[in-house]
């Protein structure tokens, strides 16, 4: 008994993160029983996703436009800017509303394991915007696990030229954790206690 | 921050089976960065899947066409029928290559609790099929837990007035699993059923 359709349905949802093969049987087999209009809308939700979703020119998290909303948004301290792994570690931070300013998306983290390098984060986008922006303090937010620890200590070199200030998150959250599963008061208390590096 | 298209793709995650919020904003960010092929190929497999995958008119479990390849193969024992909560889980025995016989899949399994009652079940659909067909054996092989449990005994007690005999799945401690690990009941229904050597 072979199933081409669920066969393949099984292979793309083991690619997602969390989910394994088992997960993605049980899933499969859930969606070939349920009504039609659930599978349908959420292909839609899928399609809909990518074709609304775009990232922030400027600062790479997730926005609806060219430029996202803190990018846009005049009020924001233009002197301050926070540097996250990923487009949901600012969503973290802004339900936090313990930040002013603004971000800059690494879209990864250093992990020569997986072979991801300084080349594939957005660096030089950094660069450049320190270079054009007028930045007192740059807080490293990245991970509070190996590799982000590694991002940020690379960061942090990368900046030694400029007049800037370096903060890192406080270790208030548990290492090894991500950021985004933190809990926004535990979140919270890290970005008033950040520290100097 | 707030995207439409983000949060409708994450409740539509949430809804299947072992992805709680937590992982379905997880999975939403991940494809918001995907490549755009990886969530159109994602949401095709969806739609084939509803396309592709149909019940078997007969026994309920996956069929592609109006029967399934087991109710159309000559070769299956037609005096033997195995009757299953799941079509998943046809695919499970099948796996096993210990079954020779034809599947009936119920569709679920009794839970009050759930307000899965009999009716919900495909049971009418059994019993017409006791009165056509001329089984010998009926195995109930619903899940080993409450609901699989009261699921068998109701089965038995509706299959009372043919001639036919009942057989249910045996408990066991799993093959290769080690006794130290065994829940007690497990052990315990092991102990009680102890066989020969």
């Amino acid at each position: 008994m072979y199933f081409e359709a669920l066969d393949n349905l099984i292979s793309e949802l083991s690619t997602l993160p969390g989910i394994g093969k088992r997960s993605a049987m049980r899933i499969a087999l859930f969606l070939a029983r349920a009504e039609p209009f659930r599978t349908e809308s959420l292909s839609r939700a899928l399609l809909t996703l990518q074709e609304k979703i775009r990232f922030c020119d400027v600062c790479g998290s997730l926005a609806e436009d060219h430029l996202c909303t803190v990018c846009r948004d005049p009020r924001r301290n233009r002197d301050l800017l926070c540097v996250v792994e990923e487009p949901g570690d600012v969503l973290a931070i802004e339900r936090t509303a313990e930040f002013s300013g603004l971000y800059h998306v690494l879209m990864g983290a250093l992990s020569p394991l997986d072979g991801i390098g300084p080349e594939d984060l957005r660096l030089s986008e950094l660069i450049e915007r320190m270079g054009s922006g007028h930045f007192q303090e740059v807080f490293l937010a990245t991970n509070p696990n190996l590799e982000g620890d590694a991002t940020a200590h690379y960061v942090q070199q990368l900046l030694a030229p400029y007049q800037v200030r370096v903060t890192r998150l406080q270790h208030g959250i548990p290492t090894g954790s991500m950021l985004e599963f933190a809990d926004s008061n535990t979140l919270a208390h890290s970005i008033r206690a950040r520290h100097n590096l």
